[in-house]
Formats: C-alpha cells, sequence, structure tokens
C-alpha cells in the first residue's frame, strides 16, 4: 500500500495489466451473479445464431474482471469517484484473453474537495489480438499533498491539465 | 422476449426492479470474480476504521448487480452500446437492499447506423432509504422500424430529443 | 409482480422459457453446492467407460436450473405446494441446452385452504433435440379472489378440472 | 462403492446423514444457480414483510441440498428414477440446520426392466428442531441379481411390497 | 461417522479415494477463493508459451481438492495437525482427473498429549496416467483408547512405529 | 513481473500481505469446492457443542487463503517446490480476519539443478490478535544469474545457509 498524492501524477503515464482468460465459468458465474441469463450469454443454440456466432461476455463482466485486473497495488489516498465515455467497442467471446492499459489524460481540480484533484485515467480493455473491447475514462479523487489554491485562491478549481 | 422498436420508446417513461439485499457472500463472490481484494472490501478489521464504519461493496459489484436487475425483459432489437455520467453516490454497505428505477431520458440518431437510434437510460440504484447509491446514463442502440431521415435526408442525425 | 388470482389460471394455457446451456461449470457448481460428488457427474474418466459416454448432469441440477427458467414472472398470490409424477427422463450431457414449457393440466379446490386452490403445471425440461429430460407435475397453491363454495357449502371441496 | 442389490435392500432400514447448516450464502448461490431471484430468496426488506419474517431458501435448495446429504454412500448398482410426494411442509431459514432421514418403503417390479426392481425410499428433510420441512419419495431403479420372475414368468410384474 | 481409536490404526493400511476430473471451473474458481490470478493459471495466452503449453492448477487447490476427496468418512476422535514433505510432483492441467491414495505409514506418541497419538497417512494424488502430482504426510492426531505409557511411564514418549 | 534472481534474495528479509476476513461464505465455498462437508464447517448445530464452540474454517482453507494473500507479486524465475513443517496452531472461526507474514529463513543449493536454488520462505498466517493460526516452510525453486559450484565444482551441492 503505497501513497501516492495527486500532485505526484503525471500526464501520460501508463500501466499495464496481466492477462486473463474470460472462460465458460466466469460466464455462468457472472449470470449468476447479476441475474442476467439473457440467451447471448448463456444459450449456445441462440448465441451461435446471432452474428458474433457464440456467447458473449456481459458487459459488466468485461468491465468488472478489466478493471479488476488493475487492482495489484492499492493508493490510499485514491477512491474511485465515476466513469465517462465507457464504450463496448467489441464482444469479448469464450476464451478470449483480455488485460488492462491504463493511461493518466487529465488532473483537474474538484470543485467542492480542495483537498482532493481529480484524476482521469484512460482505461483500455484489449483482447489477445490487440484490439480494444471496451474503454472507459475512470475518475478517481486523490488526496492532495497541500489544498488547491492556497496561495492563489479561486485559481485552483479551473485549473484542468489534460492530454491531448 | 417483446420486441420493442426506438420509435415505440417514450421519453419519460419508467420501470423499476425488484430489491436485492447485498449479502457479505456478494462481496466475497465479487472480490473472488474480479481478484480486486482490496482491504475495504474484505478486511473488516480495517474497513471499521475507515470512515464508513465497515465493508464497502466494490463499484463494479453494485453496478453489475443494479443493472442485472434490470435484466428480466429482453428487447431482442436493442443492445447495449456504453454509459455516461457514470457516478458512485453512495456506499453500499453489507445488508443495504438495493433495486433500480430506469427513466428514458433522451432519444438520438445515430451518426453511423440509419437503421438505429440511441436511447438514454438514466439508472438510479437505490437503497433501502431510497437514497441513491449509483447514477449512470445507459446508452443503448435500438432497431428502427424505418431508417432515419428516410424522406428528409440529413436532418436525421442532428435530431436529439431530450428529458431536461 | 402482476396477481393472478387461482379463478384466472386457463386449463391447457402454456408458457415457454428461454435456453439455457447446461455447462461444465455448472456440474461443477452443483457437485460443490450439495456435496454430491459422484463420479458419473465430476469424473470424465469413470463417465466415458458409462452407457452415457461423459458426465451427466445431477438430477437435482436439471431440475433446479429447468424450474429456475421459469422464474422471470412472478405471482405474489402463488407459491410452491410440491411435485407428483417427477421423472429423470433422459440424462442432460454437458453442453446440451434445456428449456421449460410448463402447462395448466388442472385446477383442485384445496381441502384445507378455502381462499386457495391448487393449479397443476406440467413442467417439460426438453433439450435442444425437443427430447423430454425431466418432466413433474409442479402444485402451486394459489389464492383466490372469493373463497371455494361460499354459496354451496360442501362443494367446492369436492371440484376437480383436469386437462385430460 | 458398495453395490447393493436390489433383493438386499430391507422394507424398514434407515439411513441419517449429518447436518449442514443453511446459509445466506446457499441462498445467494442458489439463486445464482438457477436465475430465481425472487424476492422472498434475496430481498431482506420485502421479506421481513412477509409472515415468514426473513428470507427463505428455495425449494429446489432444500431438496438438492438435502438429498445431497444423502450422497456418501454409491451404490453403482442404483440410479434415480424419480419423485412421488414431494411437498415443501416448512420453510427453511437461513441459519436453519437441516439433515435427512431415508426410510425404505416399499420393494415393486418395473414393468419393462426385468432386471431392475423399484426402491422407494422416502426422505424426510428436518431441522434441527426434529421438524419436517420437506417430505418426498425417492424412486430409485436397483439391478437385481437374478431377473425378476424368471421361474414364475409373468408373476413378477405384479408384486409390490410396501410399508404401509 | 465411526470412532476409531489411535490403537486400532495399522500401518501399511491403505484407502482410495473416488476420481474427479479438474476443471477450468475449479481454476477460476481456486483463483476467486484465493486471489491468486498469476498468468499460469488464468491466463492461457501466456500458459501456452511455456514449458507446460497450458494453465495449470494452483499447488494448493491440488492440495485442497486432493485431500477433500478423502473426506468421505469422518473419525470423530481423529484431527489434522499438520503436513510434512508436500511436494508438487507434476503438474496438473485442465482436464487431469486425480484421486487420492492415502497409506498409514507410521505411529508415534505426542509429547505433549498423552490421551493422543500421531498417526502418519501419506497422501499420494494421482492422475489418471497413476501418475503422482502430489505428495504429503498427513500429520493426524487421534484419541488413544487407553493413555499412552500408563504402566511404563517414560517409555510412552520414544515409541515410533514406522513404514520403512 | 519482476525477476529476482536466487542471488537476491537475502536471509532475514519479510513481506506482510493485507488482512482477509474468513466469511461463512469462505466457508461454504470450500466445503463446495472440496467436498469436505464435515460437520465442524457446515453445521453450526454440531459445532456449537464442540470445544471451539462454533464451525471452523478447514486446514486447507486457511492454507489455500493465507497463501493466495502473498500473491500480489509475481517472481517469475521462481515455482513452489513444496512445503515443510505445515502446522495448524490455531482454529480459524468464522468473521476472523487473517493475513500472512513471510520470511526468508534460508537459502539451499538444489542437488539436481545446478541453475536453480532452493528458497525456505517461512509463512506464518496471524490472526486479528496477532495469533500464528497457521505456519509453514514454503520450498521455493529460484533461477541462479550464475549456474552453482561453476569455479568450486562439488562444493555447491553442500552449501546451505539458514536463520538459525
Amino acid at each position: 500500500m503505497e501513497a501516492t498524492a495527486f500532485e505526484d501524477y503525471t500526464i501520460g503515464s501508463t500501466r499495464e495489466s496481466f492477462g486473463r482468460t474470460i472462460t465458460e465459468a466466469d460466464l455462468v458465474a457472472h449470470a449468476g451473479h447479476t441475474g442476467d441469463f439473457f440467451p447471448h450469454h448463456v444459450d449456445e443454440e441462440f448465441a451461435r445464431s446471432t452474428p458474433f456466432g457464440g456467447r458473449i461476455a456481459h458487459g459488466t463482466l468485461v468491465l468488472s474482471v478489466g478493471i479488476g485486473l488493475l487492482a495489484r497495488e492499492i493508493n490510499p489516498l485514491s477512491f474511485s469517484y465515476g466513469y465517462e465515455r465507457l464504450r463496448f467497442v467489441r464482444p469479448v467471446m469464450i476464451g478470449d484473453t483480455i488485460r488492462t492499459r491504463a493511461t493518466i489524460m487529465g488532473k483537474q481540480d474538484d470543485p467542492k474537495r480542495m483537498d482532493h484533484g481529480r484524476i482521469i485515467e484512460r482505461c483500455e480493455i484489449v483482447n489477445q489480438r490487440n484490439e480494444v473491447v471496451l474503454v472507459a475514462d475512470h475518475i478517481r479523487m486523490v488526496q492532495r499533498r497541500t489544498p488547491a489554491g492556497g496561495s492563489q485562491p479561486g485559481a485552483a478549481q479551473s485549473r484542468i491539465d489534460q492530454l491531448s
């Protein structure tokens, strides 16, 4: 558990997870966990007749497992605030192996919390052919070493740095 | 499996799921499903020392189960495209009971697919005190009965109806 | 949750579930859930040497999942009383896809509860070749709008309507 | 794996399983396994408002686990044929401990298989107060050492021994 | 539950379990149970590039399931004390079928408990080719009918019988 | 995935895991995973009558989860060879929180593999009162940067460094 303050995040820095093969057991588990037994996920006969040609993983499965793959290092100063621009780009089929690349895309002051800042971390979940299957901007709220706008009151709230 | 075309969605219409109690077993299952064993979710001793006073559900657990609660009716003409403005508003503790309210907030033409349109369905996951714990705009791509902009070419792409 | 009173059930009416593929993960889960690790279910080497030529699903797995497939609509006026003539007709192998057809076969007064009646719902679980793998008569106790035999005391108890 | 032929079953003989506490985790697992997320089983708020005062186990859970409790000894000459008179007698609540008593109630010739006979084994699943929660007559098809009616053709089919 | 006292164990006596096929679902379950998602166990792409050519079961999976296979008979006078010489001899791949052979190798007085003795039970977990995949000496503490060294004080502690 | 060669392990160095609360769901999962449904683990009524006063975790559960807690960093040069002196020191009850401390206790040449060495890592699994519940010496085989005994043939095999 290594503490990283808001100030220490660098725009453009990246991390990448290990891989994990999405199995039939994962689909059964996710259907049972969520109660979503739609035939696209659990009926092989039906699924074969769709354009995908087989059962596809639930969108929430790909998100949950893909984000979970990053959960190796804990930053005690950070908590998850939400997501923007989450898109299910390609289907994940049984047997596909996914891993997650995360890039710090932007840093923003938080309008309400002077002692925190927002980190925008783009998460790209890719398959074994390096094709993006899910993309989302994860907004993480991270504690600052020193409150925003200490010496220059008012200025802090409007400061936004972004990777273009 | 009742087919509902894009044209038949009404802005402002709502649906609400049954309730489901989030159990310790759900947290253990989600940790094991995703590999996220952060102490906030699985270490009661640590969790008691946090401002929440106990283990909290993973954000992806609340999303997955909350969205899954809506998975009772299938619209074969619809598929999930993504999410916007997903926010973890309040923690979900072991023993909380959640249910999901969904409201059609907007309808949009899709820039690339003339035979589909986008439905913006706001999903509010609430707890037993009717407090919102998670909110997200679910973007669903739904097939049209008749392609957009047939008689008035060009016009279709820019049409956006929205619940203000 | 739509309430359907005893009087509103029609003999001969039917409903049919979605399909679900029975996976190796389902067999492992059911063995672990019930503690039944008989080699017919979990030892592929042994199972190959049997007339079935492979691992077969537990009878209680087929029943539990098959009946579960019908659990999409809830009738709050109904509860499960029991089963008659439950038969394991054919084995279900890993990879088979089952779905459930239910037909109202009979309606009976209940000897003890004047405000309820018994619905006999025949459940046929079939595989992807439309072969029946399990059949059972589900007895459901359903509330009446008006108690049985109100105007004609004594008559109610003996009334039985049945699909021949 | 000890082989017991049809002839060696004695009417009136009994066996009793160990006990097993039905946990919240079991209900979550069974809901996920079967897709039956009815609020009686998974919504504590709703369940508290019912006459039972809390979440109750699925009928198929009690049957599956209760019968599974007997799965310690395997008779390779026996297979499960079906059930009669299966009744859900009392609810099983989270925290109840069940065990299963089985009594050989009858032996019958099988009309189609001369080399097998039917064993009727009454299964009573009881709770920690020794109250019956589920009862069912399990019909097991068991191989004979010598085919039925060998010396007295015709007689075998009609022979039925029963515990009154 | 048959009670077997320390005195009744015979050096050289053996027992053997049923078989169980280790499935992809078992690996997913064990990863989720333990939090060990190392790519050797859950990333098929990575695993194919290793000398094993595929995903291998966790060592603790093989031990847990292999020892669990022996858990059919309970001796209420015995409890598990620990293991010696536990070795992971060969990898277990998805689809391998394991079973466990146990041999009483030795009996020892316990230095602290006069009313118990130690049973050394060698557990060999073998695959479908009868190759040992894991071996371990299970030390079980078993109650005696009569305390050790009653008539000959001092002698008991040093008595060790062993299968050479 | 950071590679650490045999030469870079330092006797006396330690690492410590996060904590994890052992839940009722974990016991149910482990019973189902292994098939060990002994009443000490799954029958609360029985367990209350034992000296422990409640259900205790399986020994293999404590080992699997405790060792799994260390599975955050992967050393691609290391694989698990086995365990010595594994002892179940204290029971783990539902609700206990465990974490694992590991100390490099010794380094040994391997008699057969000149390019590997053995690391003896003592694993102490402790509960929330810092009491040891399980201790074991994990033997890990780790690749060397340079094969043992290159310049002084014969000497390498007998070199053993140990923390006394």
